[in-house]
């Protein structure tokens, strides 16, 4: 039986070109492209295990993948090649053999997050000649990578809402409709429940954008963009912080907000227990 | 005769996904993007005029362009309005009505533009375990807009070369081999010969990247990419500023380097006569 390294890959992608990371037959796809250039490289044809799927146009700053490989290749050299296969909008960070038992789904133990709102109305805010009734225009360059989000925003309320999502919740009013993917989509081996651990939950700002930063044990499908939408639709409407307290309670996704746009969704990390080879 | 009025338009885009400015049939052009924008918000069917055209994958911060309108219709809205049906990959930063013998083109004196590279070997530099047999890693969100260059380059004296492009020259050395098109890509109103004015001819950078800044009274058609990729020829070929004399005085295109990739290149600006309406 031939030797076989088990590999755990770093990779960073601008979502915006893609169908998503799952394979879909006919469309170009994160995990689709990387297979490619693996079987470029090595002639090994093998299905790289994501860390968990991102949708299509969502971003990733270090996702995870994992895959076994026989071809002997020092890891600095499989980034090299991967990296001279793949399109420019996908990079391969970092590469190093694994344990065997490694998977990248599997064994993660926390994921984190981060969602970005353009503000059209800063506060505080000079006005220019650029403000129309819209406000301040969304630069072409920060478009794919953000939510021109058209209201005006509070950010200590933002702040304060997200505080209360932290802990232990069953979060089944922010999942997906679709049954299906709603429980699977988590990163860890836990069992197919809608309760989750959310370590950070916070809101920051820089001059012209909002970062909603969200870490925790797993989350269900759609559970940022719908809590992002949720604390939009709150501070639009002028509701208090405390008012996600009873839609959590309700368990009911028609209580909840909108699904906030996919392409201001960024997989910030994935984060492994301690490995001793 | 219905009352007519002549616009200026400002306006910002990111050429990724375009070909290019100009109207090409079954092609999707930003200026083909605009002219349907117009419409829709006017009813109206007008070719907007640019203040030249951008290639394929080129950028604009600001480009200039110009067209009459019968229809009434305050600027501010008329931003509005166009914003609200182009893509948000083209951004209206400004409308204003000029005098009606404005051309963007015929009317301009000095144009700007930009070049952006991704520095892999940046000096001076401290290596990460990122930096591979390649350097640095090109960030994804940065891919579109700068030249992922390969070789290590030397900052001083790109900065050295540039300044003796700086003066009336003879540009034919650097002008798109298309005869037709490089004489007549130029901002204003002179005859089509390749002889232009540059004003400004330097580099500045920032941790990641290297910018060329160039204003000129007029640019051939390829002409700011041929002086990047001239410049980093000689950069990586060590040889001294003063190398690129000859290349001019030659007038003979071969003589100077490739075309520097077009996702680098960037519209800074476009000036005119100050206008008395």
């Amino acid at each position: 039986m031939p030797f076989v390294t088990q590999w755990k890959l770093t990779l960073s992608y601008d979502g915006t070109s893609f169908h998503g990371w799952q394979v879909q037959p006919g469309l170009r796809t994160i995990q689709g492209t990387l297979a490619h250039a693996i079987a470029a490289v090595t002639g090994e044809t093998v299905l790289p295990q994501g860390s968990g799927r991102t949708d299509a146009g969502v971003h990733a700053l270090a996702q995870v993948t994992s895959f076994a490989l026989q071809s002997p290749i020092p890891p600095r050299n499989l980034v090299r090649a991967l990296n001279s296969f793949l399109p420019s909008s996908i990079r391969v960070l970092a590469a190093e053999p694994v344990p065997e038992n490694f998977h990248a789904r599997h064994s993660a133990i926390r994921k984190t997050y981060e969602y970005r709102i353009f503000e059209r109305y800063p506060s505080p805010h000079t006005f220019t000649n650029l403000d129309g009734p819209d406000g301040r225009i969304c630069p072409v360059f920060l478009a794919p990578t953000v939510w021109d989000c058209r209201w005006k925003l509070d950010f200590d309320r933002l702040h304060a809402t997200a505080a209360r999502l932290i802990g232990e919740h069953d979060f089944a009013a922010f999942a997906a409709s679709d049954p299906d993917r709603s429980t699977r989509e988590d990163a860890s081996g836990h069992p197919p429940s809608t309760i989750r651990t959310v370590f950070t939950s916070e809101w920051w700002r820089t001059d012209e954008t909002l970062f909603y930063l969200v870490s925790g044990n797993g989350f269900l499908h759609h559970m940022v963009r719908n809590l992002v939408g949720t604390m939009v639709d709150l501070n639009r409407n002028n509701l208090p912080p405390i008012a996600i307290d009873a839609i959590l309670a309700s368990r009911d996704r028609t209580q909840a907000g909108p699904t906030a746009p996919a392409q201001g969704l960024f997989l910030v990390s994935v984060e492994y227990p301690e490995v001793t080879p």
